[in-house]
């Protein structure tokens, strides 16, 4: 159902092909958004592991978790410091874009082995790799009081 | 990489096979997980269309968009009202499920096009049916000053 007029078709056309011009506050909010995604996904799995709510759409969130973290690398690369992330995630920008791109690797893998192998193996493999508070604890400066 | 224990794979199988007891405060952060994710994908749909940020990752969000609302039905159908979802979601369910199918429906096949035809094609698809406005004016209660 193409309900999109021509004029809106032609302001999409110029959306993409023309280089954006982020500003400081919308590469912040676009990472937020990146980062809020990642975070409310793996706390859904924390209820799925805690048997808080029924592992459903289990593979649909493992491969969001994928999905996402595949484009988490790309919303920090603005060097733009602020929000919740510390300035190191630039100053030691071989390091944290070594550990953004690992993630995004591994919890590719690990969402595959749900299609391949068995939910309970894509689960625990993906719980393995999610080192959310390891790289938290060095890059980020949480908001205090926040839900995830 | 499998560092999970025994014990922990234990854990996991234990907690997929059993039935989860989800209590209402569980069913509310689930569904609320849900709708931040998709709240904050279509936040960056937004910022791609307004150039606010570049659209490298255009095609990663749409189909993040697409999984996350092929989850958002089940997460309300446990009868438990509260948190932003007015009670007519369930006194109006044939309409609420109905919108939410199709919305499920209808991002999957923008978020396909993406990968048959262009991303501007997939991008104005998405716009098209993604009628956020028209169903939370029905059945959201949204608290005033939060951001999406």
């Amino acid at each position: 159902m193409m309900k999109a007029s021509i004029a809106t078709a032609v302001c999409l056309v110029a959306a993409l092909c023309t280089p954006a011009q982020a500003n400081d506050e919308d590469v912040k909010e676009y990472r937020e958004h990146v980062m809020k995604s990642l975070n409310a996904q793996a706390a859904i799995l924390g209820q799925i592991v805690s048997t808080a709510v029924p592992p459903d759409n289990l593979q649909a969130h493992l491969d969001s978790i994928a999905l996402l973290a595949s484009t988490a690398l790309a919303a920090f690369e603005p060097k733009v410091p602020g929000g919740e992330a510390k300035p190191d995630v630039w100053a030691q920008w071989p390091d944290f874009s070594k550990r953004m791109r690992e993630f995004a690797d591994k919890t590719a893998a690990a969402a595959k082995l749900g299609h391949t192998a068995s939910p309970e193996e894509a689960l625990s493999n993906m719980l393995d790799v999610m080192d959310c508070k390891g790289c938290h604890e060095v890059y980020r400066n949480e908001k205090k009081g926040k839900k995830p």
